[in-house]
């Protein structure tokens, strides 16, 4: 029987982008990836985590409940830390509008608001942070419906998408965050469609932006609440906020900006999703978020019709090194490792890439982004991408970021280089191999 | 705003029928529980699971890998390992129709088979089985779609079908496995009224059935097999045989069966799915199957999207106490363990239990089946559940394993009795209170 018995689902996922990038580099030993996210493995906390691990399997106490079943939406003393945790970021990290005095005379005011904001009530922990995008995407979204991104924006968030039978529609990025104009354009077109009314959500990365680097302000996280507000009216239902903050305790520059849970009167709307992967471990996949009713309740279900819940195990782990005060010592020190390995790239680049080539440098996360003029085209079919692989360098093509968005043509001028990874003498050499290979290419 | 931007999905899936329950639990600290399906707390590989995290987080070059990312379909380490134990379960397994000198006379092309059966490359590692048996539903149910399933069977397979917009039919359950005559009706029905098309897998729980105990034969996995395969022809698509090895290895008496992936010809149309979770610890969360084509690629695709892979940490554990011996030195406490907190039921529900209340029981798993006589009802709202509630013993009321189909009443009058978690001394004394309900009840 030639016919399958897939689902439409099961039919069109595609596979992974990426996937044909990472198998070159197995096949090639010599090749040096810029294009993977993996963090950087020396720096990983492997004594660190042999420490906490023989805390919790010290004793039947505390071994045996993280051996057993536990709670679908996580351990309470995980979502306990975890509250506390996001408090703490939003707390010292500055709304560039709010001055010294305001912020003296609101203070009582705003705590209160930001216990009820960070409540442990609203964290879920999930199989990283992914876990939680794909199962808020089954909460909110039917097949056909829209979720706005940024433009370019997350590859695997754009295949949850595709899979799903999800649409996405981009909005224009710039160094600060979306293009406000640009989103409202787009508002106002899904309204004079009539499609307004299938837009749930708007997903953006607010730190650190995969893959362009770039961090959201706080003025454009209010802007773009109040705008999405604003349409709601049309849309006949919330348009949800989805802000992803994966990369945001990797800020090795710059202050730290609060999230958009902190916009006022945002707090049923945004939906903030975060992980220890990053930070501490990918090898742990930890993830956790905040979510307004009735998210939160149908997103539990069905983390319960998945899994039951993250293994417990891995909870009690990431919760011991919170508690110790572990966790925030590895922090600072991967903080200063990838501020290093950002200078080193920063340098290499500089050296070797011909001027021409804009680069968009960030404060934190794993990548620095290069758009070349004249739209020369870097995607995997184009000469530069085959003649930088002939020279065993690898980065990922900024064509696979952007959604199939029939309203643009897929930019395909851009790369995105991960410093994440490799080792700072690959840096220097993969960006040099790289930028012998652009010199060809642009005049 | 009062309408909420949930999918369909979102706004459906319910909660979980024995959430209820379980907070109910938590409300009387006096009550006995035997309703959880939880393991034993005791026989938790606390000291286990310490050495070998520290076997795996003893140096860098082991511990580095374990806390970076890996791939999608799972470490290859555990992936073997899995491969070799299952070959392993299957090939001292008995098939009751075999005989010595055909075992000897056929043995190297078994084993030929066997090894591809069996083979790594099939394996796949998931978030417990649990996650496997949801991505498997995605990858093959649209809305509307049908799944045969046993008649009772593991209610947390039933939200998820409910969840997802698919529908059950129920086949009856004999003591050794389905009614083969009734399946054949059944199928035989939805052919007649055009919906075999929509028929895409039928789901049993092979050993020591969720909830009755049942282990299916040999012989009846051949005869599913059959039966399905003949009415492929007029569904127009294969027919999944979804067989859940969840409580395979926690045997305590009799002998293995051999899994329905060693059925003649079934190794295309067989997904397997077994778990580390019960037999080692549900903390670890680690679960595994075997999965044919086209279904392989498209799970691994949807794992993709979900969490790009189990979380290595884990994977390393549990390939590490695999590798060892340590797991099976555990099976083998356990197995005694269970039969031991089993036997200690059974001579509790014959002396406290009235003698017309007749009584599955099962060489392995957790649990026991009771069906009370004349349709005595035991439901959540039915007099037996709430007296034994006020007397502090709680159970699954069989009701709830029962699929909503149409073309039969739903039994209310049967108990799902676990002795995973409980103490002995709470078996004993939760019975006998039980016992003492039932009695008021039953003339």
């Amino acid at each position: 029987m030639k016919i399958d018995a897939l689902s439409r689902m099961g039919r069109r996922t595609a596979p992974p982008p990426i996937s044909w990038l990472m198998q070159t580099a197995l096949s090639r030993p010599k090749l040096i990836s810029l294009a993977a996210g993996f963090t950087d493995n020396p720096t990983l906390p492997v004594e660190m985590s042999r420490k906490v691990l023989n805390r919790v399997l010290h004793s039947p106490e505390t071994g045996r409940p993280a051996l057993q079943y536990g709670i679908t939406a996580g351990e309470t003393n995980l979502r306990q830390c975890t509250a506390r945790h996001l408090q703490r970021l939003d707390q010292s990290s500055s709304s560039s509008s709010s001055s010294l005095e305001r912020k003296s005379r609101t203070r009582m005011k705003n705590e209160d608001e930001n216990d009820k904001i960070h409540s442990w009530e609203r964290v879920m922990i999930t199989g990283g942070s992914q876990q939680l995008l794909y199962m808020t995407l089954e909460a909110l979204g039917d097949e056909g419906d829209i979720v706005l991104v940024e433009d370019p924006t997350y590859f695997v968030f754009l295949s949850i998408l595709q899979s799903r039978g999800l649409r996405a529609r981009g909005v224009r990025l710039e160094r600060n965050g979306l293009d406000l104009g640009h989103l409202e354009a787009v508002l106002q077109q899904l309204k004079k469609t009539g499609e307004l009314r299938r837009v749930k959500a708007l997903y953006f990365i607010g730190y650190f932006q995969n893959p362009t680097g770039v961090t959201t302000s706080f003025e454009k996280k209010r802007g773009i609440v109040k705008l999405l507000k604003q349409f709601e009216a049309a849309a006949g239902h919330p348009i949800y906020l989805l802000e992803d903050a994966a990369y945001r305790e990797l800020r090795f520059k710059g202050p730290d900006v609060k999230s958009a849970l902190l916009v006022p009167g945002a707090m049923d709307r945004v939906i903030y999703t975060g992980t220890y992967s990053k930070p501490y471990a990918p090898g742990t996949r930890v993830g956790f978020g905040i979510l307004p009713e009735p998210l939160f309740t149908a997103v539990q279900r069905i983390k319960g019709n998945h899994d039951f819940g993250t293994a417990n195990l891995l909870q009690q782990l990431l919760a011991g090194a919170l508690e110790t005060g572990l966790y925030d010592q590895h922090v600072a020190k991967i903080e200063k490792r990838y501020g290093q390995k950002a200078q080193v790239m920063k340098q290499a680049l500089a050296r070797h890439f011909p001027p021409n080539v804009e680069i968009w440098e960030s404060g934190g996360g794993l990548y620095f982004w290069a758009r070349l003029p004249g739209n020369v085209p870097t995607g995997v079919k184009s000469k530069v991408f085959q003649t930088a692989l002939k020279n065993d360098v690898l980065y990922v093509p900024g064509e696979l970021c952007y959604a199939d968005d029939p309203a643009r043509k897929k930019p395909d001028h851009e790369m995105r280089l991960s410093f994440g990874s490799a080792s700072e003498e690959n840096i220097r050499e993969g960006i040099k191999r790289l930028g012998e290979v652009l010199r060809k290419f642009l005049s």
